[in-house]
C-alpha cells in the first residue's frame, strides 16, 4: 500500500498538489475532500460567466472527479467537508454533505487548501434575497439564477476592487444600471489614487455610477427581497446587491488543529509550504505568501499563487524538493475597454513600509505612434531612492498593459535597477512597440543617479 | 569654446548620441554630417509607409535639422558626406553633395554612425528600372514613385527575412500579386524551420506565392524596365523587384582611417562603443554588438540596438560613463495576421556554437481558453542541457507574441534557468493570460532535472 495523502479542498491549490504528488509518487493513495460540488475550476472566470461572455459554466471546469480518477488515480470526493484535523493521530473527520454522515480518514501527509471566503459583513438586511457575495461557482450560479428569475434593473456593487470592477463590467454587459460604492476615496485600492482615477473615468464614461467615501449601513428590502443599499450619505435603489469587499482565508479548521496563523489570519507556511505542524502543508487562498519586495509575509489571495503553492506543496509532499520564491504583487484587471496592471509596491505601500522611494510617471503609447491604433499608456514606476532598485509599477491603458506589467514583474523578481531597464534587448517592430519600450522611456527620465 | 563633437551619420545612433552629448555637455559644439536628406527617422516604418498603412512620410520623421538646432543646439548638415577621417590630425573631409565642394572639419571626439546598406548583388539586370533595395527613406520614396508612375501588377521579393516578409505584406495590401523567393529551404532564417513554416503558411493562405531553394540568376527587362526574375529553376514575371537579402555595415570610411573591423566587416567596438582608435566611437548598424548569450561579438543590425549604442556612445563621449550590456537577439515581425518573435539562440545557432541544448515546444493560447478570441500560440524554448539556463525562444501566433518574447528576452538577460520561469509572479486575468503563462507551461513540461 502506498503513502496516504489527504488534501482538504479541491480547487487550484489542492488539485495542483494532487497531480504533482501523482507525478512523483506513482504508488501514492491520494484523497481530496471538496466541500463544494465542483473541482478545480477557473474562479477568475466567474465574472465573465455571469456577464454572459463565457456562456457555459462547463467551460470553466478543468476536470471532473471521474477524469481525475481515470487520468491520475486521484480520489476526489465532492460535497465532503472536513470538520476536524487530528494531527496527533493523523486523522481527518469528514462529513458527507449529501448523506449527512461523518467518517474518519487516516493520512500520512496532509495539505490544507481550504481557500478563502468573501467578506460579508453583518449588515442589517444582508440575508435579503438578492444580496450576494461572489467567491465560488455556487455563488455565481445563485446570481445567475436570481437574474433569470427576478426582475433586476438596478445593481449596486459594494466594493471597487478587482471583483467589484469586473462585475461592474459584467452587469453593464447585461444592460443593468450599475452603481459601484466604495468606502475609500478611490476605486481599485491596490493602485495609487491618480492611477485608480482612470478606472472611475472609464466606468463613468460607460454610464456606470461611482460613489466613493460611502460607508454602507444596511440593505433595505420588501417581501424579503432587497430594494436598496443605505449608506451614511444616501440610499441607493437596488434589485441586486453584490458584496465584493475582499477575501479572507478559510483557516478555522487549521487553527482548531493548533496550526499557527499569520497575516490576516492566513495559515503561516514556510517556503516549502509546511505549516507549524510537521507533515501538514497549506497552499492557496488559505495560506500566507512571502512577498519578495516587502520581504515579509503577506496575504494576496490569487489564482496564480494558489497554483504555484499547490504545485510546490505537492512536490515536497511527494518527496521532491521545491521552494516558493514569493510573490511580487502582480495583478491585472479589465475594466471595460481599459486594462489596469500593477506589480510590486504602490506608493501607499512603500510609504507604509517606510521605504525611501522615487517615482517616475510617464504617458506613452503601446506601439509606434505612427502605426495605426497606437493607444495611450500611463506608467508609474517606483524605485528605491538609494539602491535605485525597482519597487513597483502601475500601468493603465487600452492595449499592451499586460505585456509591460509582466516585464516589470520579471524585472522586480530579478531586483533590477530602474537605470538597467535601458539595457533590455526587447523586440521591436512598429505594430508592437516603440524603439524604446515605454518602461525604458520611463527609465530614461527617472531622476539621475 | 566648447569641446567639438563630430558625428558621421544622422540617423538613430547618430542623433541619439548627439542629444545625449548635449545633455551632459551644455557647452559642446555638436556637428552631425548626414549624407541623405533626412535625419533620425523611423526606418522600421518604411514597409508600412510603402504599403499605405502610414500615409505620410512625415509621420516617420522624428525631428528636422531646424528642430535639432533649436531644441538642442545641434548642427546637423544633411546632404553632407564625410569622405575621409584623419585620426592623426582629428580632421574630417566633408563633401557638400548639393554644392559639390569639400571642406575640412576639426573634431575633438568623433562618432561613426554610418549605418548599413542593403546587399544588392551584381546580378545581370540589377540596373533595370523597377529593381529596388530597401534600406532608407530615399529607397522608399523611389519605390513609391515607381508604383505611382508605372503599371505594377506582379512583385517579386528576393529574400524572405524581416524586410522581405514585411514588404510582402505591404505589396499585398496594395493588391499586387506577390512572390517571395528565397535561396534557403525556409523563410525567416533567424527562426528554426518548423517555426518559419508558419510564415509560409500565412503568406500562402493570403495568396502570396513562396518559392524556396531558388537561386536568383538575373533580372530580365524590356526597354530598360524589369519584366522577370530568373532563377536556376524558373522565370518569375515581375513589374517590380525588391531585393531584401540582408544588410551590411557601412564601414569603408572607418577601415580607410585604420580602424579595426570585426564580424561581417562591422566596426569593432568595446562596451563603451570605442573603436580601436582612441577618441573615435562607433554605434549602430555600422558597428558590431556583443551578444550576451553567444558571448561573442555579432552583427545583428536593428534600430533598438542603434538607439542604445548611440546613447551609450554619447554618454561616454560627453564625459559620462555607460557600458553596452549586449544584445540577446530579440526581434519580432508582423506577417499579415501573424506575429513572429524570437530571442536568444535558435536551434541552428546553438548547434553552430556547439552548445549542448534541450528543446521544449508547446502549443498554447494567448489567454484563458474559455475567454473569447483565445488564439493559438506556438512556443519553442531552448535551454542549456547542463546548466539548464535559457538559451532562446521562438514564438508564433496572432496575439500575445510580443509579450512573451519580451518576457523571455528579460529572462535571458538575467541568465534564468528554464525551471525558474515557474517562479515568476506574472499578472493574470482571463482576458490577458492563463493562470500559468505559456512560457511557464513550457517550463513545466521541459525535460526533468
Amino acid at each position: 500500500m502506498g503513502k496516504r495523502y489527504a488534501i482538504i479542498g479541491g480547487d487550484a491549490a489542492g488539485m495542483s498538489a494532487a497531480t504533482q504528488i501523482r507525478r512523483l509518487d506513482p504508488e501514492a493513495e491520494i484523497e481530496v475532500f471538496e466541500k463544494g460540488s465542483t473541482l478545480s475550476y477557473a474562479q477568475c472566470g466567474l465574472p465573465y460567466y455571469i456577464g454572459g461572455v463565457v456562456p457555459e459554466a462547463e467551460a470553466l471546469i478543468a476536470r471532473t472527479p471521474e477524469q481525475f480518477k481515470e487520468k491520475y488515480k486521484i480520489h476526489a470526493f465532492i460535497r465532503h467537508e472536513v470538520t476536524a484535523i487530528n494531527p496527533g493521530q493523523r486523522l481527518l473527520t469528514v462529513r458527507n454533505l449529501d448523506e449527512g454522515k461523518e467518517e474518519e480518514y487516516a493520512y500520512d501527509s496532509l495539505l490544507i487548501a481550504t481557500g478563502g471566503h468573501a467578506i460579508f459583513p453583518n449588515w442589517e438586511g444582508r440575508a435579503l434575497r438578492g444580496v450576494f457575495p461572489l467567491k465560488d461557482m455556487e455563488d455565481a450560479q445563485r446570481i445567475k439564477g436570481y437574474l433569470a428569475a427576478e426582475p433586476v434593473d438596478r445593481v449596486v456593487i459594494i466594493g471597487g476592487g478587482y471583483i467589484g470592477l469586473e462585475m461592474a463590467e459584467a452587469f453593464h454587459l447585461l444592460k443593468k444600471e450599475v452603481t459601484v460604492i466604495d468606502l475609500a476615496p478611490q476605486l481599485a485600492g491596490t493602485f495609487d489614487p491618480e492611477m485608480a482615477a482612470y478606472a472611475k473615468e472609464e466606468l463613468e464614461r460607460n454610464g456606470i455610477k461611482v460613489a466613493l467615501e460611502e460607508e454602507v449601513l444596511s440593505m433595505k428590502g420588501e417581501s424579503g427581497r432587497v430594494t436598496a443599499v443605505t449608506t451614511k450619505k444616501a440610499a441607493y435603489p437596488a434589485d441586486l446587491v453584490l458584496v465584493a469587499i475582499g477575501i479572507l482565508p478559510n483557516s478555522q479548521l487549521a487553527e482548531k488543529a493548533g496550526i499557527t496563523l499569520g497575516m490576516k489570519g492566513a495559515i503561516r507556511v514556510n517556503d516549502r509550504m509546511e505549516t507549524s505542524i510537521p507533515g501538514i502543508y497549506a497552499a492557496g487562498d488559505c495560506a500566507v505568501q512571502y512577498h519578495r519586495i516587502k520581504r515579509i509575509e503577506d496575504y494576496i489571495p490569487l489564482g496564480t499563487t494558489a497554483n504555484k503553492q499547490g504545485r510546490i506543496a505537492g512536490t515536497n509532499m511527494g518527496g521532491g524538493e521545491a521552494r516558493f520564491a514569493g510573490v511580487v504583487g502582480s495583478a491585472i484587471m479589465k475594466v471595460l475597454g481599459l486594462a489596469m496592471g500593477r506589480t510590486g509596491l504602490s506608493e501607499k505601500e512603500a510609504k507604509g513600509l517606510h521605504i525611501p522611494y522615487e517615482v517616475v510617471s510617464i504617458r506613452s503609447r503601446d506601439h509606434a505612434h505612427y502605426y495605426p491604433e497606437a493607444e495611450r499608456l500611463y506608467l508609474k514606476i517606483l524605485y528605491h531612492a538609494e539602491s535605485r532598485k525597482l519597487l513597483g509599477a502601475q500601468i493603465v491603458g487600452r492595449h499592451g498593459v499586460d505585456k509591460r506589467i509582466d516585464l516589470m514583474a520579471t524585472c522586480l523578481y530579478h531586483e533590477m535597477k530602474i537605470d538597467d531597464l535601458q539595457e533590455l534587448d526587447l523586440s521591436y517592430a512598429p505594430p508592437f512597440n516603440s524603439v524604446w519600450d515605454p518602461v525604458q522611456q520611463a527609465s530614461t527620465v527617472a531622476k539621475g543617479k
